[in-house]
């Protein structure tokens, strides 16, 4: 898949990214509250540049992605203050890198486990769905809490 | 958990990491085969430093581990040329820093998913387990083959 085949370059292109998911709006990455927010804080962070993967990006562009992924963590791990943290880069099924920043708490009983588990499970079952979509504050609160903490971390905004 | 009861700083300390698993040995961290090699060329690597989250560790080392993270990615793709590379940062089980690296192949019939469902499916099957752990080629010849690639690509070696 080259650019112009990419659904990632096209929303981020023509600015399309819904506007009441963005989180923050780094130098190189947009980062977006994702859908599953039993995960309270989940987002996802995708990068500007189409890459299919890490070293497909120039050095240095590639070290400030990293730096923006740790500092959108950092901003996650204040904000909601998880038991654990887990980073994801696949793109099995949208090849444009993206990082999944998946709170993890302990009340959550399948912690042990990865999340893919619990996501694959409400495939089939409309009503965990829709359970693991809802978090305990309204999706505005969590995107306004998170750019709160991002900007007490003096976060680089393009 | 902190240092004194983490099973990942005993091996690393007592330097009883089994060899014969041993890739590469980075500065800030330690490359090891993993056990799934229908994943062929899969890697984990653990840092030195003990941390449960990234934030926990100092920001140069953090930086390091980062890049020795991304040289041991090119190191898989140069290798074994995957079709897609899976970077994970879990740390669920064991709260001590280490990435998974799965190489993803295109004759993978689960490669739209992440690995981690058919690893479950492999927990109540023998003969898939046993499948799973094996690779197109014996893993000292992999180990062999990403440490020479890992020498070409100028690695920092501890």
């Amino acid at each position: 898949m080259n650019e112009r085949d990419c659904s990632f370059c096209h929303q981020l292109q023509a600015d399309m990214w819904p506007q009441e998911d963005l989180v923050w709006s780094f130098p190189h990455s947009v980062a977006v509250l994702g859908t599953w927010q039993f995960y309270h804080g989940y987002c996802v962070l995708i990068a500007r540049t189409h890459a299919r993967e890490l070293s497909g990006l120039p050095d240095s562009i590639r070290r400030d992605y990293l730096e923006e992924m740790c500092l959108l963590a950092r901003a996650i791990e204040q904000t909601v203050q998880p038991h654990k943290l887990n980073y994801e880069l696949l793109g099995n099924q949208v090849p444009h890198l993206h990082w999944h920043l998946f709170p993890r708490f302990q009340d959550d009983p399948a912690r042990l486990s990865p999340v893919w588990l619990t996501l694959d499970a409400a495939e089939r079952d409309a009503e965990l769905r829709q359970r693991l979509q809802t978090g305990p504050v309204p999706r505005n609160e969590v995107i306004a809490q998170l750019r709160h903490t991002l900007t007490l971390l003096d976060a680089p905004h393009a």
